[in-house]
């Protein structure tokens, strides 16, 4: 059987910056905790998405604090980071052929934030011919302004951004699935 | 001053399958048929992308009706037609290399649906350095199943979407301010 990458995407402690709007679900640490353990118990090939990011301002930028990786998802020696500058972990990095060189055609995707670079790698992911399964729960939104001028709550970026990748792009499971499988 | 694109996505007539769900926004054939006329008007790149469907039911397929293009964007000769396979209208196709060949960095998008192929060829424009003006009121969803079991109204999937994508990978505009300025 091929092995099962694990795409951790933007962990990183600058995503609570609370600049970036008000945040859903808490518990997304616990759940990537949750899955990491497991892929490293199993062996399984893991890959750290990290975003370095150009705005002046981001906390997100490499000479940030915010730029770390958060405790739930640190890094082990000889599992590779992949750093990109957007939004889609699959451009400006070498993730592709990374899981090409290993024959790795399935993936198991959680990180920050549901909508934005998640949602974009998730797309991309699926667009290139990979099998994605997001873990939902694994995830977590900020609220935003909507173009119109209202306000979106984080729970509605997230639960319907979610039900738009479900079924097109992706299966949406819970964290608590996936340690069952 | 450089030529901004008009990309318009999937508005074939298998958009209205009622398979897909119920849609909403019936007005964006009428807005992208003023956004056509006024890119022909001003003699500014235009760029068809069709959606050539593999799956072995879907009315996008090349074989089937629904394949063709709406009225409203009936290309003209000497109109380039993209073709794609897959939701992102920059992954199989050689639109980036169209645009990169004209200095074209500026995208004005329009199309079909709003959170599949309109979202992800937006976010994967960006990503890819153009700006992107999304013409918000010349796109359409679909009503959507929610993993969790229940149901996403098209609305809520079009509204919330926009507001996901406006900010981050693209200002969202009305047909009407495009129009007018």
């Amino acid at each position: 059987m091929s092995d099962i990458a694990l795409v951790l995407i933007d962990v990183q402690k600058g995503i609570d910056d609370p600049r970036m709007g008000v945040r859903n679900n808490p518990r997304a640490e616990e759940n990537i905790a949750a899955l990491l353990k497991l892929w490293r118990e199993r062996k399984q090939p893991i890959a750290h998405v990290q975003h370095n990011s150009t705005e002046p301002d981001s906390s997100l930028r490499p000479d940030s604090p915010g730029h770390a990786f958060k405790d739930a998802a640190l890094p082990l020696d000889g599992e590779p980071i992949f750093q990109k500058t957007v939004n889609s972990a699959f451009i400006g990095t070498n993730l592709e052929d990374w899981l090409r060189e290993r024959s790795i055609n399935e993936l198991v995707v959680a990180g920050m934030t549901t909508d934005h670079c998640v949602s974009t790698s998730v797309r991309m992911a699926e667009n290139l011919g990979f099998t994605v399964t997001l873990v939902g729960d694994a995830t977590a939104a900020h609220g935003h302004a909507s173009p119109d001028g209202g306000t979106i709550r984080a729970d509605d970026v997230y639960r319907i951004n979610l039900a738009s990748l479900h079924g097109e792009f992706c299966t949406v499971v819970t964290t608590e699935s996936v340690l069952g499988s």
